[in-house]
């Protein structure tokens, strides 16, 4: 099999590339390990930046989220006590975020790859990428049984943290930064309406607390909870009363609860590699960097990265810019690295740290809160950051 | 002796109090243990906020200050190779900083209040705070062998860190809160014009730089250095010399050296304590809280603590309000805290950390220094921090 791009992954960022991709008349084969359905229960993120929900009305898959998703204009901050909302509109000059499940999305854009009729292979094994710094690469695969292989010009890697392309760089090429944060996230996902219209972001000392949605019949709450805890030891109803203990009263009353449709833990992580390219290997999302979602930054800036990979592929084919290509590591980083400050800043901002954090260290906490909440620029900066920085042009 | 406010320190902050408590027509006594020119002779900060000009202008000490000082309206940061001005006025809606040296500021202070008779004494020896916590505080102090005794209302301690106030404080009702800095200034004073007419605080590999000045005649440069250098060890070559290459071609070359006339390595520290009250005595400035120079808060945080004790002081005497006096310590300790943030922040933002921080640490500097500088909310906050935020009312 001959494609131009070979897209190694079918989450949101592969199929929104791919989809770029064909649109711009530039053939992609996508290649995924898992079966369509186990892609679509993947829960995660819901918060689209603006410049998300661009990119997918350019690419023409916006017409059920425009529908469906919800604008938010603002979200609210609980801290100290205090109930601070973030005018997002009104502090950026005009922008919003849209509410829509990444679950949706990849939906959409499974649809939209499946009605234009370009390749797609789910249940792949043993995907293999060869010659990544020599004029021809390939990249090899094994489905019911046979051997496949697929020449290319270049390769995308979307396929996540686990994946292969990172892995199939060699090690020294690579630095990694990395932060742990000592807890995790409890999520549990509900048919119930949200508790307010829009996001909630509280601080508690028995940990913070987030109150999210999918839309205006699905809830989706966070816990912060001790990494060593189990989710086993969470029924639903231990998970509701602590939430509503965690939630001042005028909100915990209103709380509707319901049967949880899932409920997971994940660890809170922060990671970068760098560079995100190597020979005709190129990093996208996951695959490069992991953000806490504190700050809902994860498949926004994974959208930030396909933004630039697309739009330089884009004049490498129609201009024959292949001077662009270079540039892709150190453009998408640098946004990349806004989006993590953001996060890490997030991260820190609104949690319980405990014991791991020394007396000074929670006094500048403190400051912090007590500082960006009362400032009209601290206001601003957060709201800017929340709704996405701008891109930079590509050369 | 009697009198109703003893003050413990003839410093800035002292005088300073002394004076609005003089011309409000409260009565105070201020105990200095060293010489007049001692405390003339320490060189500090020179960079005053709105709000400390104001309380100078208040209380009619501010003749020589309007004529000799230097309006700025804005300050420079170099950081990566780029040279960013923040226009503070621009970006606070029309407020600027005064420079003029903290020991001009001294000088007048002790003028005036020589001026206007009211007592201050001088090398005084073994001065000791007595019944802190009755209904007649009183302090005894030795001076030329004789014993003396001043009984009063209350006592404000603005003897400093290393004074007497905050030690007479029962140990078990203080928290202490402190940040050392792996570094610390080699100061630099000397009779030459400024290399540049504002000041320029800028980032190198080998250490953090600050072009300051005290007049259009005299410069104050800082270098820093690791914490185990000697003075001894820098003559005023090898200072020029050191400093010139961390600065880049364009002001090295315009810069004008000369004789030291002061030189010294300072250690930077944060440090808070809290309560800053307890009883009838009152700590202000030093004696309750440290900050590293970057961002020139030391002094000006002592000028907050005199603007609220002083406030407070007036309405416990004109209008019976006792009830004020348990505020103080809050009151002042919100404004405190938030200019031990900007100055911790900047601290961070400016400085070479070396081994002293991680990849991660050093990547969130760098995207700290990338943000800040490129958003216009990023720029607001530091100016408006850097110029000094808003007093609260005193109730």
């Amino acid at each position: 099999m001959k494609t131009q791009v070979a897209i190694i992954g079918a989450g949101p960022s592969g199929l929104l590339l791919g989809q770029l991709l064909h649109q711009a008349g530039i053939d992609t084969v996508i290649l995924e390990r898992q079966a369509p359905d186990y892609v679509l229960g993947r829960i995660r993120a819901g918060v689209l930046e603006q410049g998300t929900v661009e990119l997918l009305r350019e690419v023409g898959v916006a017409r059920r989220m425009d529908a469906e998703g919800l604008v938010h204009e603002g979200v609210e901050l609980l801290l100290g006590g205090r109930r601070v909302r973030i005018d997002l509109k009104a502090l950026t000059g005009g922008k919003t975020v849209m509410v829509y499940g990444q679950t949706e999305v990849t939906r959409d854009l499974m649809q939209a790859r499946a009605a234009c009729g370009a390749p797609i292979f789910y249940s792949v094994n043993d995907v293999q990428l060869h010659d990544l710094q020599g004029a021809s690469p390939y990249v090899t695969y094994e489905q019911d049984g046979r051997q496949q292989r697929i020449d290319c010009d270049y390769i995308a890697g979307c396929d996540g943290f686990h994946g292969v392309a990172r892995q199939s760089i060699p090690q020294d090429v690579l630095k990694h930064y990395e932060r742990e944060y000592p807890f995790g996230w409890l999520g549990l996902l509900a048919d119930t309406p949200p508790v307010s219209h829009e996001l909630i972001y509280a601080q508690h000392d028995h940990g913070f607390v987030l109150c999210s949605q999918r839309s205006l019949t699905r809830s989706r709450y966070y816990l912060q909870v001790p990494l060593q805890e189990q989710v086993e030891d969470w029924s639903d109803q231990r998970f509701w009363q602590e939430l509503k203990m965690r939630l001042p009263q005028e909100l915990a009353q209103r709380l509707v609860t319901g049967p949880s449709l899932e409920k997971s833990i994940a660890p809170l992580r922060s990671y970068v590699v760098e560079p995100m390219q190597h020979g005709k290997l190129f990093l996208v999302g996951d695959a490069a960097h992991i953000v806490p979602p504190t700050g809902a930054k994860g498949l926004n800036l994974a959208a930030s990265d396909v933004h630039y990979l697309y739009r330089i592929l884009v004049k490498v084919y129609r201009q024959g810019r292949i001077d662009l290509l270079s540039r892709y590591s150190e453009l998408a980083l640098r946004r990349v690295w806004k989006g993590e400050r953001f996060s890490w800043f997030m991260t820190n901002l609104m949690h319980d740290f405990g014991e791991h954090q020394d007396a000074w260290a929670h006094k500048m906490q403190q400051a912090d809160r007590e500082y960006f909440l009362n400032s009209h620029a601290g206001l601003v900066s957060i709201a800017e950051n929340y709704v996405g920085l701008p891109y930079e042009e590509v050369g």
